[in-house]
């Protein structure tokens, strides 16, 4: 048995425009943009939305939005989702990077928001 | 003075893919996909996260995500989102379709979440 949740919202963009989307979405969301320390590529837009974390994410590649499923079993989640169809297309460090059925990209993370709130909000599966 | 909040997450898909996108993001999230009645190319996921609506919509176009940011006054937040740097690329019925700094599809659309909730949720903006 494990549990998972819709965690993230990444607004993924080509690196040198990441300094002008983040500044973007700061202003149209209404919250402060700050790099997230250690892993710069990340810029947070904490208190974006009440219950979903938003980042903007400098990328060399496309622009593109992609979402993130946290789960106290990576492993067993990625199976789970890989068996309704995803397939996996890379990994990075613990996040398993799946692209769903219909060509959308979504990441698989270990769990990052407050223990309580995931068990509040996760759904259990077999 | 006019309010808004980040209120949805649409999983744009090509319109053959749909259905099958549909069933993935079902299973994926545990809740059921339901045509929006009126509105057949919209397949809603009632219940996939706590606060924000989520949907597959059915599109002649590459699979994409896109947000919806809804407010009470169309006009005035389209008017601060190009502002900020935001383009306006379409008009659909009441929402207007911006592309913004970065490249990425947002859609500002009317109220639709509970008054209560927007209230409680919205950012004022001067």
């Amino acid at each position: 048995m494990h549990r998972s949740r819709l965690y993230g919202l990444f607004i993924d963009t080509p690196r040198d425009e990441a300094p002008a989307a983040a500044a973007f979405w700061s202003a149209a969301l209404g919250v402060a943009a700050r790099p997230v320390p250690g892993e710069e590529q990340f810029i947070a837009l904490a208190g974006a939305h009440p219950a979903l974390t938003v980042d903007v994410q400098a990328v060399d590649d496309a622009p593109r939005y992609h979402v993130d499923i946290e789960t106290d079993d990576g492993a067993a989640e990625t199976a789970r989702l890989t068996g309704l169809g995803a397939v996996e297309v890379a990994r990075w460090l613990d996040c398993h990077i799946l692209r769903a059925p219909g060509g959308h990209l979504l990441c698989v993370v270990p769990i990052h928001t407050d223990p309580e709130f995931f068990a509040a909000h996760a759904r259990t599966w077999p």
